[in-house]
């Protein structure tokens, strides 16, 4: 893991928590999604992703737009799981006006042209069991019938409201949210749809958003920037398809396969600066891990054949330790946030 | 309908919407819920419910928690179909702190231990399509395959984008959310969990949040008050059921069926003021609203009987004329929000 960016300096003296928000403008809306015609002559609007928006008093020009992971909604950042501010309400608090999506067939924009069985808890195919969620995000280790463990010096809270605040975090699909092209094509066409309407502005994403992301970002001029988090699937040139990349767990593929996207959608991401964030306990993990990194790897290093502006930011090379899969919702959240800005800065994008 | 109160004078001048909002602090959490045990032991936390909430600098004592109805989630409160502010930011402007819901197994609250079918638009069990929405709710008639129609003077804006908004404010269920006794349980024990988490409040419920509501405030001390918006479903004491109110449709039995509670859980809601408000087009729309407004009125004669503070409000009664079955996002909504500051007064609730 070597091509980190270096250091950056904490931005000075964001508002404290304590300090009142300024809002001048909130709300919601739905963007993008499709009509359906039904055999019976009626038509269901549906397919669109939700939004909600503040806009602070005296706000910054670009606003930034949060999109969550897989099995997770627009909550992933609003507050911590031990209480505190979440990304939302501190970047508010330095100026921006900030988005938050449920993407489309996901929490409040719960309609969808097609139908889905979703398992409950008792189900066998169940899949985010408690257990499952903690050994995947990096938090510890958490064997069935017993205790929950926390890997050594991990920037998560060990009080038991905070850990059920976290296992609390998810949010089900009610229609299919696969990485099949048509899906893909549905989330990205949405989230473009929203860029169209809103006007220029960051994206940030997070975890498997990765495989409607990239090709959202690549279907706007409207997205200036795009830093992800601990990002699952990449895009890449059709022309140029990355090299194999091992993997041991086969449940994994969808996540590790290549998406190919036409070259011309893969050089708009070479216009805007990119930036991948990667916490802790990758090696221990590695199992699971290494073939993420190893596709970002590939991912700034097509953007940057094809000049663009990408790196990957590994925290504990800059000396910031115990982060899990959601470094933005973390102990040190504050300390991440000071990165993104930080990085904003340097690309001239907190105007 | 003639056990409507008489008109209430308006609010004098709330904040204009163009002034900025300060927000003392903002943020989400679950509430209620279990663990379950699988058959594997793994454990999944599951069947919570999920609340935002603002609170404005100087608040007033008493927050309103504002819980949605079927097929819908917290977006209900947030922005009217035509961009105004709705409800939620509306009583932030008028000093009360807010909390919206997505009840357990909607919106962001979305893992349920038991598992279901979700119908996407093109299932030919998909119920909410747009002509079901429009009629149902009262703004007006829609054909198949024609152009949507509007009740006279209808509260509703006419522009395609305030309708596609309308039609996109839907959200499905991941898990069971009938009117068995069980989900009534867990959705009413979840509410009441969170009103025991946040102190005395106001409880603000839409349609068939009946089934649910009633129950909840029923089973915490602090509710303080209820005002229901257009109601279904109604509780009784079991010892007094109320009497057989007829009805054509078959579907609609579920909604119309009196929910039976111990004595003691009624006589609780007998301690608190409760209003329920209904809209305008309930003549035109008999066959199917006749029987939940007949049901609201046994519900409030019951409650009266026990030395209960229950009201209904029939808005064209007191000259608010051409509401539909969302009366709080239409046209007339600061009206609307007139009406329920100067009740909150009147109940010395506005501290």
């Amino acid at each position: 893991m070597t091509d980190s960016t270096t250091s950056i300096p904490a931005e000075s003296s964001p508002a404290a928590p304590t300090e009142a928000l300024l809002i001048q403008e909130q709300g919601s809306f739905a963007f993008g999604g499709t009509v359906v015609e039904r055999p019976d002559g009626a038509t269901v609007h549906t397919d669109h992703g939700y939004v909600q928006y503040q806009i602070p008093v005296n706000a910054k020009k670009l606003p930034i737009v949060m999109w969550h992971g897989y099995g997770q909604s627009a909550r992933t950042w609003e507050t911590t799981p031990d209480g505190r501010e979440g990304f939302q309400t501190l970047f508010l608090r330095r100026g921006y006006p900030v988005y938050l999506i449920d993407q489309p067939r996901r929490g409040r924009a719960s309609t969808s042209s097609e139908g889905i069985y979703v398992p409950g808890a008792n189900d066998e195919e169940f899949f985010f069991t408690d257990q499952a969620f903690w050994d995947a995000f990096r938090i510890g280790e958490w064997d069935r019938g017993e205790q929950p463990r926390f890997h050594a010096g991990v920037q998560f809270p060990q009080d038991p409201e905070s850990i059920s605040q976290y296992l609390r975090s998810g949010a089900a699909s009610v229609g299919p949210d696969g990485f099949d092209d048509a899906t893909r094509e549905v989330f990205s066409d949405a989230v473009a749809a929203l860029f169209d309407r809103i006007g220029p502005a960051i994206l940030l994403i997070h975890s498997t958003c990765g495989a409607f992301g990239w090709r959202a970002a690549s279907k706007s001029e409207n997205v200036k920037a795009v830093v992800g988090y601990e990002i699952g699937p990449y895009s890449y040139p059709i022309s140029e398809p990355p090299a194999a990349v091992p993997f041991d767990i086969p449940e994994l593929e969808p996540w590790v396969a290549a998406d190919l996207i036409p070259d011309e959608s893969f050089d708009r991401l070479a216009r805007i600066p990119i930036q991948i964030v990667w916490g802790d306990f990758l090696q221990e993990h590695a199992y699971e891990w290494a073939p993420y990194v190893a596709r970002s790897k590939q991912f700034v290093a097509a953007l940057r054949e094809r000049g663009g502006d990408a790196e990957n930011l590994f925290l504990p090379e800059i000396g910031i330790h115990g982060n899990t899969h959601f470094p933005f919702s973390d102990l040190n959240s504050l300390e991440i946030a000071d990165q993104l800005s930080a990085w904003l800065a340097r690309k001239g994008l907190d105007g």
